[in-house]
């Protein structure tokens, strides 16, 4: 008899015939005799629809207001999904986020957890009732309702699941799990059984869209081991914990394509001490985010200049250059480029550290498929290359042969 | 510097053209130096598609859930409001009924305020803020959300109004206020200044559809003077409140006509003690909700008998008949006959209790227009008689023209 937190997003309480769908598994569950604690998300479309709603308003409303009218939409579906489990003859009952205990700071729209009290949600699993509870909302000490921005949902489940010392966290969502690449570039992606929070952490940071980095921090920190899986089917999922000895036997554990990141060059820069400084101090300022950096050694004689680049998010890129065109005469550089059809390709895995040679076998990969690579950086459990966006599928597919094939 | 709660119901806060109306208009108030409560109801259509989502998941869901889904509805409308004011540029905040400090009992759907402990209300005031509150909803002492049912927002405004001691209380709704009778069936009917708090509740349980009754009697119980005014104009509306030594001067203040009642007749019941009561006990028994009872002298000789007639809603007709004909064994009565061709027409007015002659010109008038009498009721300020329904519109205009012509 386990303990168990399960998270539906959006699509998976979508319509009624959706939400009796989850209902039907709960039951299940239930029946080898569990105990569940339900965390939802707004039905999906809900919250776009109170977005434009607001909108149609002002244009900028107030954070707090916004925060007001967004938990509606997880509230709805609570109420919503206990009828569903009553219509089953299984009693239920539903919490706002408030109501369940979960206490978080005043930043609205993006509020962090402080503590969770969940003194409702034990008295109703020990009256036997199935306990329903409001995704990605919270409240202040001083009663203010808040949101806790994307991704929040899952961190609900998570922090309830760590509050309540569950047995198992299982975030239900319409793919079958953690996969070793994304099975639409890469046909002979395999779902992988069990990742460590860190090569989640990093497959996120790469474009690998599986869950948002905080709910993942959140789980490593307290050590909440979760499942994410289908609730399409009934396969069991990918298991997300801290990683074991075993883990190390594997080289990569996945391999991630970012298309949405574009490089700038800043060439002829005056190789003193300082500039870069400058250049990623006025980025900040803008809050431009700089993902990777890249500085070839000086050249020229005299006064030496070298080459800078870095990568941004697309979306940032204009105001990137603007910023860098704004600090010309400061710098006094020669030229500024920008090049927006690259590809972040990225390795992870935890087998890293005990297998050697892997970032020369992932560039031998490379090379045999004449792909140049632009830039490179890397960390204890990751290997990125930037290269050519014409040619990052192809790159991906044989990467993902010569580890995981 | 008055301080003002103001009610907007479902069809003028509808779209969010509409929610920028409300606030164009509490900002003029603002601007006369006036504090403002704001109570919204949920957007016009809003609660009706929670109903059908809720239906769609089971036929007849918890009223505790059902309550925790319906209020969603006036927390979307509150938020929307306040970023409306502060598109304005006025500072103002949403409060929902749990936040405003409305405590009620814990009958889920129907609930019933028990007190209101508006501290935040006065906080937010006196920092300068337009409140803005969750109509028809609260919350129990031990923090389950409630709704409070039909007509639960003037409620709440009223009852906001008596807990802070208001100067006025406006209920702005699509009509221009209170009227002497229907303006589409009596062409001369005129909007009143001012009623009092027993005419209205008079008028309303007499088929006028102004306002719940509940609002009203809690209006009076508090002595909260309240006003009915279009949200579509300025022009002023009708102020109800406790009847003043000159209200008497005026004979009736309205006629009301309720087509919605039918008529069952008992004939030939025999003429015993304990008959009515039996018959008015099993009606109760079903739920039955019977208005006027008459019952003629008994006639015959030997063993009398006696016809006994009373009306009951339309819709509880049918449910009526089968509880007067599961009664025939035991009561031997001779036949039953149903009528829904009647209409009830009321005149109502406190002038009624200083004025002799009323009721005989009421009857007069009708006999002028060769109407025949069916049934009559009366109160301390209210006659009542059923007459044929071909003929109910005509005689509302003529005893209208009689006494408010």
């Amino acid at each position: 008899m386990a303990l168990i937190v399960q998270k539906y997003g959006g699509t998976s309480v979508g319509n009624p015939e959706r939400i009796k769908n989850v209902a039907a598994r709960v039951a299940q569950y239930r029946e080898r005799g569990d105990r569940l604690v339900v965390v939802v998300s707004a039905m999906s479309g809900v919250t776009d629809n109170l977005i434009k709603l607001a909108r149609a308003i002002m244009p900028l409303p107030s954070e707090r207001e916004m925060d007001m009218l967004l938990a509606t939409g997880e509230q709805t579906t609570i109420a919503l999904t206990a009828m569903a489990l009553h219509a089953l003859g299984i009693p239920a009952e539903s919490l706002t986020g408030a109501q369940a205990g979960i206490v978080t700071d005043g930043v609205h729209t993006k509020a962090k957890i402080q503590n969770i009290t969940p003194k409702k949600v034990h008295a109703l699993l020990d009256g036997g009732h199935v306990v329903i509870v409001a995704g990605f909302q919270g409240q202040t000490a001083e009663g203010q309702i808040t949101t806790l921005g994307r991704g929040g949902s899952d961190l609900t489940a998570i922090a309830l699941a760590a509050a309540l010392k569950a047995d198992l966290c299982q975030i239900y969502t319409d793919v079958d799990g953690v996969f070793t690449a994304d099975p639409r570039i890469v046909p002979d992606a395999r779902k992988l059984d069990e990742i460590a929070y860190d090569e989640l952490l990093e497959l996120a940071g790469t474009g690998a869209k599986v869950m948002q980095l905080r709910s993942v921090e959140f789980a490593k920190k307290f050590g909440v081991i979760f499942e994410v899986r289908s609730s399409l089917n009934d396969n069991p999922g990918t298991i997300v914990k801290e990683e074991t000895k075993s883990m190390e036997d594997v080289v990569i554990r996945g391999v991630s394509l970012d298309k949405n990141q574009a490089k700038i060059t800043i060439i002829g820069l005056s190789d003193r001490p300082g500039m870069a400084a400058r250049v990623f101090t006025a980025l900040a300022d803008a809050a431009v985010n700089v993902d990777m950096i890249i500085q070839n050694i000086s050249h020229g004689s005299g006064a030496p200049t070298t080459d800078l680049s870095f990568t941004v998010d697309k979306s940032e890129l204009l105001k990137a250059q603007k910023v860098i065109e704004g600090l010309k005469k400061e710098l006094g550089y020669k030229q500024v480029i920008a090049n927006e059809s690259i590809g972040k390709l990225s390795i992870v895995g935890v087998g890293m550290r005990s297998h050697s040679g892997v970032a020369a076998r992932m560039f031998e990969t490379l090379a045999r498929e004449g792909i140049n690579i632009d830039m490179i950086s890397t960390s204890e459990i990751k290997i990125s290359v930037v290269i050519e966006i014409a040619k990052a599928e192809t790159a991906m597919r044989a990467v993902h042969a010569a580890f995981l094939g």
